[in-house]
């Protein structure tokens, strides 16, 4: 192990006030996750090499490094730069993660190109370059800081994972640049630079870097952006300092982004008020702005965050881009806390908010997750998922965050403290902390046993710390095969006690375990995944009378391509009874669809007329019992577009 | 009353294959829309007068009429000349009935401006005018032909309602422009002109305006207009050619008004297939796209309609102007078509998707009016709900529109044929239909008591017919007090037999009496008024398991003036026995509320978490009694910004 360098996406520097920080090195072996990443490596990445450069947006880089000043035309999006930086991350992690020559020469040839553009003051932003418009003179809309942040980002991505230093130079100069002279109250309209200045300065220790982020997240929130078209300060994260904001609103990405960016600062400064300022907000977002899947933002219009338990499952827009910025916040949440809830959210987000964005076979993507999709749904769009999956999009912000966000998958299953080890996420695979050595073997999340193996340990006692997810309503944990504990929450009957461990219950959380461990032990968790229902608490009035189905962290839905012939918003699930069942044809061997005994609506009434009749009577007939099958939510439209529902009806007989 | 003019908004020629025509005059005089006229009249029109102005669309007309060309500044929306149009043809239909010579000042001065900005060769539209850039070169947003449609609209007002020709002779000079002039496949992205020329041509009888909409409405569907933005084809109506489409898609104001143009040129062409396809689009619309408001357009995105069956109550957008492109369009297809189910979506329209749009005082304004807004609701737009009434609108087209509406109203009461005279909307006053004159009286819509007195009648048999709406589920007729008929439906017991009419059932429709009239007689509709409660079909999943109160033709809703301390969302009705309220305080005192009994949802599960739980228990617990008060949903927002909803859940004890 030792010629395996260690690096991870986020890392706080020393001083930093965290309650954890990130292994040394996590590593995926295999399983459901390293199955998404061999098809990100060999499919998806290199497929986005050739959509971006089809974008023009290397074309733009090219023509900005022989210098061509205003006037030119500058092809794709203003912020096309940013699909190069995203690629060219994902690309460091990759190689970082699992080597490679096939991807060093894209990686070297696209960071050439970045530095060539690079103006001599240290000005990087190609459609500014070559339009001549002036330099910040649009941040409302330029995307000129966003995009500084992608740089930032993919240059400590290419330092950490490779050594390469090329984007690094290029990213320190623009920081450089930006602290010289960057106007004082300077926002750009889409936070992201934040972040990537925080972890600019991790990685280099330059002080002003971090600064600068705190400087921008201190004065943004006071509607000193200028406002365009209907949106509100909102929209743009400018109406309410981030001190004082107690939820997440406008745009979901720029909320994401400012979040993540808000808390690496509080980490590093560090800044106890506005660490509890971000608590509150993700917090209110939980509980009032998060779909079942963990998707954000309800609008299309504005691609934002509607308002209070706004969360209707159609115009759901759900962005996919919006779900990774939540686990890039939630993760660092983490970090600062060592609070379990952040954890939950990112499996859950994850799975079922992050993967829904690219296709099983990693060269489809979508860029909306609505959470139901009717037939007669409105295909207008490109981006309406009626449309099924499309191939890249004409903002393609959305394929290349998930490739980055895959890539460096690894840095987020585990992480360490002065006492121990913490694991968050469960993949097979093996996690590195200091002189501590796991591997983890497991078919999670289709199956909820998982084996924790110490392979190297230092001769002391330590504290081993497994998540039990909020969704487990049992879990046992054993060790040697003999049980510690069993249980979860009011269930709580422990397990027959065992050794080094008294006997408690395993209630959600982290489930800790210490001891003086030897290589050779083996803890085994149960989570007892199998499928069950969920509803919504009654005031979220979309999902009233309605039931989802979960089986571990996977939300599932109805699909059409198994009720052939029904119409899914008809179909309703008859009872709690559900099972796994066997192995669907179309899609891959390993995914476990449940089935349900099911109800179809007769729509007596339903003549094709005005929609609304009087409310007696109100109950709708059923035919005979229907088969349902649901099917993991992040695998649907895999066999073409069709209807889909996560939420159906629930009648008992 | 021979010094009266005779006039109607739509007037088809002679030889229009329509089954109903315009009456020679309809009067409202007092009642529940006369107070409606009145504040329009007093407060509204001058106000809108004084916004148009402060927007500088009247400042645009004198610079264009100063002969400004290229390179001036152009203020507001590129639409700007619209406002101006919309309040003068309100101006117009105002003078036209109830005279004024304080209105005439206004419109004289103002059409004196139009005048004088029109190029020599016809054409008018500042912004094109003053920016210098080239005639229908951005055909897709310029809406060049959207205000030319407008001027038209405007220019047949004043002649019918005032004789004034002023704004005609602009209008047919920039109509034979645009017949001669319009490159053959322009097409405006916001349909209006269609209307515009179609009216016109009914006016002047010039041919060639009437056989440009239908060149527009045939060349429509084509993807002839350029693309913007993310929006595809359908979002400006451009995807299906409306001869071929089965339903209404895209943004919804834009929808309604190609769909009222199309009518038009199917009446008077004439051409039974674009109609029969109209009549297909209608009912589509009706039935899966409509809010039980009359309400459309599901999403802030592209203002437009949603998919099928999407009708989220908390993110609906149901622009005012898109209600009254509806009510348009629905006019239109009554006179083409004679059905009643026009006329039913016309007065459900009206009471609960137009009036909402402006305050009970006429001087605030709703944009969006959806149906359900939560304490926490996103109020960073300014057309949000969530923020109260608007004094006006940086978009400003739905205040006039509303103005030029409530000016018109009384054209909408009742059509004639050559078999008699049809009342579809009810309110006190007068319907002139040559030799006949009714008289009605009636409290209407707080009582569903009508009378209908025959003051003047030719001395043959002919058909008084009255609309029965849908919603009506109990209905009797009588003659000089004698009961002609009575039930609806299935009740159908009919009534004591009476003079000229035999025993058959009061049905939804038109109750048809075919007699030899005397003046004096008098017809009395009883269609027994009182609070119902509605559900939605059971596909409708957002609203499963709630219920909606009416109370005849209006849509009530639970507002948080009425219920200080409570959660809006946390009540729900628990029994069907509604009943009529006292008058509210802050509330006209003719507003009739509806008292419910209720329950408040306990949500022992709730503890501000993650919105979802296991299914069960599903019930949620309840506490005490509550006392539910329902106002009607056109009157929401008159006591300050605050929660609301129109459906709430069913629990019956």
């Amino acid at each position: 192990m030792s010629d395996e360098r260690y690096f991870s996406v986020v890392e706080p520097r020393p001083d930093a006030a965290v309650a954890l920080r990130p292994v040394t090195q996590g590593r995926v072996r295999g399983g459901f996750w390293g199955a998404r990443q061999r098809v990100n490596r060999e499919v998806t990445i290199p497929l986005g090499g050739e959509r971006v450069g089809g974008s023009g947006a290397f074309d733009n880089l090219r023509l900005a490094g022989r210098g061509a000043g205003g006037g030119h035309e500058h092809r794709g999006k203003v912020f096309a730069d940013s699909d190069v930086y995203k690629w060219l991350e994902a690309l460091a992690w990759e190689r970082g993660r699992a080597g490679g020559d096939d991807l060093a020469r894209s990686y070297e040839e696209a960071s050439e190109l970045v530095a060539a553009a690079q103006c001599d003051d240290g000005y990087l932003h190609t459609h500014t370059q070559l339009t001549g418009r002036a330099r910040y003179s649009d941040l409302a809309s330029s995307h000129e800081l966003y995009c500084a942040g992608h740089l930032m980002q993919a240059a400590v991505a290419g330092r950490r994972a490779t050594g390469d230093d090329t984007l690094l130079r290029v990213a320190a100069r623009f920081a450089d640049h930006l602290v010289k002279d960057l106007p004082p109250d300077a926002l750009d309209g889409h936070p992201e630079v934040e972040l990537g200045l925080a972890e600019l300065y991790r990685e280099t220790g330059v002080r002003s870097y971090l600064d600068l982020a705190a400087r921008m997240v201190a004065t943004r929130g006071r509607s000193l952006i200028q406002l365009k078209g209907h949106h509100g300060p909102g929209y743009r994260q400018d109406a309410v300092p981030v001190r004082e904001a107690t939820t997440v609103e406008g745009h979901a990405v720029r909320a994401m982004y400012l979040a993540a960016g808000a808390t690496d600062v509080a980490a590093e400064t560090p800044d106890p008020e506005l660490l509890a300022a971000l608590e509150r907000q993700w917090r209110d977002m939980v509980a009032t702005k998060t779909y079942l899947t963990g998707g954000l933002g309800s609008n299309w219009y504005g691609e934002a965050f509607g308002g209070h338990l706004e969360l209707a499952p159609d115009t759901a827009y759900c962005e996919t881009c919006a779900a990774i910025g939540s686990v890039q916040w939630s993760w660092r949440m983490l970090l600062a806390t060592g609070a379990a809830e952040y954890a939950d959210l990112m499996e859950r987000t994850l799975h079922n908010a992050v993967l829904p964005g690219v296709s099983l076979g990693g060269d489809r993507f979508f860029y909306v997750n609505a959470l139901r999709v009717r037939a007669g749904a409105d295909p207008d769009d490109l981006r309406s998922p009626a449309r099924g999956r499309q191939d890249w999009y004409g903002t393609a912000c959305c394929p290349p965050n998930v490739m980055r966000l895959l890539s460096s998958l690894d840095h987020y299953l585990a992480t360490q403290d002065t006492d121990g080890v913490q694991l968050h996420l469960y993949a097979p695979g093996t996690i590195r902390a200091g002189s501590v050595l796991l591997e983890v073997e497991t078919d999670y999340p289709w199956s909820g046993r998982i084996e924790i193996v110490v392979r190297e340990t230092p001769d002391r006692a330590w504290t081993l710390s497994a998540r039990i997810p909020a969704w487990a309503d049992t879990a046992e944990v054993s060790l040697a095969g003999a049980a510690l504990s069993s249980g979860v929450g009011a269930a709580g009957s422990s397990g027959a006690g065992a050794a080094g461990v008294g006997d408690r219950p395993v209630e959600p959380g982290y489930h800790r375990i210490r001891r003086t461990w030897r290589p050779g032990d083996r803890v085994v968790l149960d989570l007892g995944i199998r499928p069950r229902l969920t509803a919504a608490v009654p005031r979220l009035d979309v999902a009233r009378g309605q039931v989802a189905v979960e089986r571990g962290p996977l939300v599932y839905c109805l699909e059409q391509a198994d009720h052939p012939g029904a119409v899914i918003d008809d179909l309703c699930v008859a009872g709690a009874d559900l099972r796994d069942g066997a192995p669907i044809t179309g899609l891959p061997a390993e995914v476990v669809p449940v089935l349900a005994r099911g109800r179809v609506h007769v729509h007596g009434e339903d003549d094709g007329g005005f929609p609304y009749r009087s409310a007696a009577p109100r109950e709708p007939e059923h035919a005979g019992p229907a088969d349902l099958t649901f099917v993991p939510y992040y695998a649907w439209a895999n066999r073409g577009p069709g209807a889909m529902t996560v939420w159906a009806p629930m009648h008992e007989e």
